[in-house]
Parts: structure tokens; sequence; C-alpha cells
């Protein structure tokens, strides 16, 4: 879904505000990692010739400087919340393509198909470090309590990733584990990106708890229509071939779900995801791909993962009501809220 | 060379007083991650047996545990500082093993092995981020701090590291990017170790600048060691095949110092070692190995890092005179220091 006019600006006015401070950081690192990181963000090509190749949105920086707006500071203030989240966002999604072994994203080789294994795992945790070191030296008042709340929200994105990792393997996750996995592996980062800015501003705990539960609850929408997504959406959308998640075998919420229920359909979808108990699982060919799609739908994967969607996302603008937050940052965090979870599905 | 007694009983101690707190640090991770820890620090095997397998000195946390006392500070003053940098050490050394693709340490199979890329990734990850928890819960006032100032070592590390990668592809290592890159990898963190204590006992400036240029110095002279018995180091006592770094091509400080050498046995080691500009190099064979231990001392390789090491001991020793410390852990500092440095080289 292309972005409304307003959520388009919006995205360009905090990617303008963002920018400059994330390059002056990413120029703290020596060369050779600055180098890779500037790839990784699309600024240059992999011999450091500046292009504008197509990178993330920025939607937690832009949730960060929202968070500081929202409560009644200036967008500067959020800057070094949202230059930390981008930072930490983006060292794992640099170790995560290593781990998950994707060769492309954004249409252009990850860094560890660039530039190799090694540097990418360094590159990784020079950006992790250099998120802390953004924060501790922000502000001797507010710098400490931000830089807690991102390496709380690290810890447990790290332990989602561990336990999303661990579930390959299982054969018996549940709709609880794996609702508790992508909200650790998504919304703590989510949680903690669009609270940052209020921990910044000093705002009260109330205010800065609501703004976490918002963005917890917009990190599991935004999973369950990621999860529809690597299921049904269009290839020409995704950027990913069709059904790419069933062909992986991926236990996402539909799938969990669908296996849940009873039934010759959902004992079907048991035999043709799981196989036999310690039997070796390829990939899904495309016609059992095709069949695995219809019958996680008719065990009611999809209506599921729909509803549960559409339910965070109610609760995500709900907790924005509970306090009181300046109208005009609101209604941004509302916007930006309702572009990311209303994606095609 | 074995510890001497008074060193063995300091380990030892600091070992005792460090243990607990680094469990329990390391329980906080979720299951999958908690194995991963364990197994890498000698707690349990793979399946989460408890063992009593070798594993690190725990020189970092008993440095930690030092400085705290060398500025009249109890012991437990130094703990979160202690678990904090071997948190660290540890998250660098199981990157460390997938990026040389080292299979053992401590005759183990290393975490990557083990448990497999993905999973020693995470791991690692969690390690560092946990690092920061521990020292920003540990104290309001000064666990801040002491953890902007293991986020600057660890970014230095990290750069240190990456430099090491780069030199692996460059033929013009000069000894001064050398002695910079191992300041950088093995001094920062020492450097840490050694002062943190005295961040989080509130010791005044000049008393946490000297601790953290021992503990620089150590490293350099650490390093140094570590340098020359990668060359002449008995395989018995290191662990490592003879000549290791030699088969390696490694350009450790005895190669580059003898690299910048001139004459005839300088223009053979640079042949053997650097090939033709643009030639694949395959490891050294063991007659090749030989021969370029003989070249690197003939020119002055050997005798320069010797002196090298010699130096920095000194200059570690001589930084803790530069302010007035507790006198029993200072002189437990000094006999760490000539314990690490004087192993058998």
């Amino acid at each position: 879904m292309t972005p409304t006019f307003a959520v388009a600006e919006l995205l360009e006015r905090c990617r303008i505000a963002i920018n400059p401070a994330l390059g002056e950081a990413v120029d703290r690192l020596t060369p050779d990692l600055r180098l890779i990181a500037s790839y990784h963000f699309g600024w240059s090509d992999p011999s450091g010739q500046p292009t504008k190749a197509p990178s993330g949105k920025g939607v937690r920086s832009t949730l960060a400087i929202l968070g500081a707006e929202a409560s009644w500071a200036q967008s500067e203030v959020g800057i070094p919340g949202g230059v930390a989240v981008e930072l930490v966002h983006n060292f794992s999604l640099i170790h995560d393509d290593i781990i998950d072994t994707d060769a492309e994203r954004h249409h252009r080789p990850t860094v560890w198909s660039e530039f190799g294994v090694g540097p990418a795992i360094v590159a990784g945790d020079a950006l992790a470090v250099l998120a802390h070191q953004v924060l501790l030296e922000s502000s001797p008042e507010r710098g400490p309590a931000a830089s807690r709340a991102l390496a709380e929200a690290t810890a447990m994105m790290i332990a989602g990733q561990a336990d999303d990792i661990a579930f390959e393997k299982r054969r018996d996750v549940s709709v609880e584990q794996c609702t508790a996995m992508s909200a650790a592996k998504t919304g703590a980062l989510l949680g903690c990106a669009s609270s940052i800015g209020a921990i910044l501003a000093g705002a009260p705990d109330a205010a800065v708890r609501a703004l976490h539960d918002f963005g917890l609850h917009l990190g599991l929408a935004f999973q369950a229509v990621d999860d529809l997504l690597g299921i049904w959406g269009d290839p020409l959308t995704t950027g990913k071939p069709s059904g790419n998640d069933l062909r992986q075998r991926k236990k996402s919420l539909p799938v969990v779900a669908a296996l849940a229920a009873a039934g010759p359909e959902a004992d079907e979808l048991r035999s043709l995801l799981l196989g036999e108990p310690g039997e070796t699982l390829g990939p899904l060919q495309a016609d059992q791909v095709d069949r695995a799609r219809y019958l996680v739908e008719a065990c009611g994967g999809r209506e599921w993962t729909t509803v549960r969607a559409k339910a965070n996302l109610d609760s995500a603008l709900g907790a924005l009501e509970r306090v009181r937050l300046s109208a005009l940052p609101h209604r941004d965090l509302a916007d930006l809220a309702v572009y990311i979870v209303e994606r095609d599905f």
C-alpha cells in the first residue's frame, strides 16, 4: 500500500531530522565498518561511492520523534532515541540476514553476501554498541534511563530471535508461545521506539507506559500482517516469492493457529508441514505450498490472524487514549499505526 | 607458567566472588541462550548437564574487583563491573571464534561448532546487551558512567577486530598500525576492566585514568607476549600448533617489526609471507614456517617485541604509582600483571 500523503510526508520529515545525526554516529566507526554501515543504510555502493539505494522507511525513528513531540517536547529531544533504535534495528537485520542466509534485502546483496560473514558480524556488533554510546552521551539526566530501556528491549528482541530459531526444530509450538515470541522479537523494540522519546522528554511514567503499550501492540499487529503476507501476499508487493513462509515451513501465526484446529484438514496440514517425528524436511514444492495455503485458510488460520491484527491495532490506538498527549503528534502516531497495519492484506 | 601461589589464590578468590553474580546474570537469558552461555563458560555440557570444564582464568573480573579494592571500596562494589567485562569478553570470544572459524577453545568445541553459527551469533549478542543491563541496574549514581566506559571500550575492541580482519588482506601494515590495532582489540577492554571498579567506587578521575592506563599497557604487553608465543611458543603450553601464527601468515607484531627491516633477510621474509601482489596465498608449509621463524628473529622481530612487552609492563606498573591506591590491592594488581606478561617467552 502506498502511504497516504500525510504519512509519506511524516516519514520524510522525520528522515530529514534523523539522517544527519545517524550519519554523524556512523562516522564515528572505523573506516571499514563505516563503509559497511553506509552500504547497509543505502547511502553508498560497496566501494563507498555515494548512492541513494532504497532502505528502510525509518518507522522506528519516526516513532521516537513523535513520542517526544507527543510529550510536548521539541522533535530534537527524540533524535538520540531515534538514532539509537534505528542502530539496534539495523544491527538485528544485519545479523538476522546471516542467520537466515538471506542473500538480498531491498533488492541489493545483504551485508554478509557482499562483505563476508565475519565483517557482517562485526558491523552488527558495532551498531549495537554505538546505539548505547549515542544515548549515554545524549543527556546525563535522561540518557541512562533511555539506554536502560533500549537494553531491555534489545534483550527481549534477541530472546525472541533465539526462540524463533528454536521453533524451527519443534513440532509443538502453541499459539501462546508464538505470540510471546513475536511480542519479544518485534514488539519490544517498537515499544521502546514509541516510548524512548517520552523518556528523553522526561514525560510522566504513565505516558511512557502508554506509548510503550502502543508500540508493543503495533508490533504484534505488524507481525500478524507480515505473517499473512508471507502466505497470501502478492510477490510484486512483498518482494518475496509467493507463499515464501509456507515453502520454508515457517511456524508463523496463521500456521500455528491452523495447526491448533481439529479435524481432517488440520490433520492433513500437520502431516504436510511437520512430516513424521524425526523426519528431515526440505522446502515444500509449489503444489504443496498451494495445498498448505488452502488448508491454513480452511482451518481458520487466516481469519484468526486477521482478527488478531485488527484487535492489536485497536489496542495500540486505545493505549494512546489512556493519557493526555499533544494532539498533532497523537494523530500522527495513530495515522502511522494504521498505515503500518493496513498494508494489502 | 604456573601462577605463583599468591596469584592463583587471588584468581580463585575473585572467581568465587564473581561466579554467583555471573550465574545470576546468565539465568536471565531465555533457556536456549542460557544453555549456550553455560556451555561456553564451562558450567555445563551441550545437553545442560552440569560439568566443570576448563574456561578462562577470569583475569578481567579479577581486575575489576581489584580496581574497587584499590579505591578503598569493598570488593562487592566491583562485582557488577567484573560481571559486565566478563560478559563482553565472552561475547567477543564467541563471535571471534565464528569469524576465525576456530573449532576448539579450551579443548572443547567452540559455541558455533557445537550449536551452529546462528545460535552462536545470537548468544554473543545476548551477552553483550546483558553486560549493559547489569551495569545500568547496579547503581543509579555510578552505573551509567560504568556503562558508558564499557560501551567505549567495546566499540574500540570491535574497531580493533575490524582492523585485524582488514590487515589480513593488506601488504603494508606498519608497526604503528599494528600497535594501534592491538591497543584497541586487547588494550581497551583490559583498560576498562582495570578502571571500572574505581568508577563504581566513585574514585577520583586521576585514579580512574591511572588504572585505565595500567590496563591498557598491560593489554599491549599481553598482546606482545601472545604474538611471541604464536611463533616461538611451546605447543604443549599454548595448546596450539607450533608457529601457528606464521602458518596463517598472521601480521603479528614480531612479523610486522621484521618486515619493516632492510636487507636480504627481510626481502626473503616479505616474499615468503606476502607473495606477489594479487597472489592467492594458502597456509605456509612446515619447512616454510621454520624458515620464516628464523628470518623474523634474524630481522630483529623477536628482540623488538620482547623489549616492547617489557616496556609496556613497566608502563603498566608505573601507572599504578601515579596515584595513591590501597596498598594490598595495589600489590595484587602488580603481581597479576607480572604473571600475565611473564608467561614462558
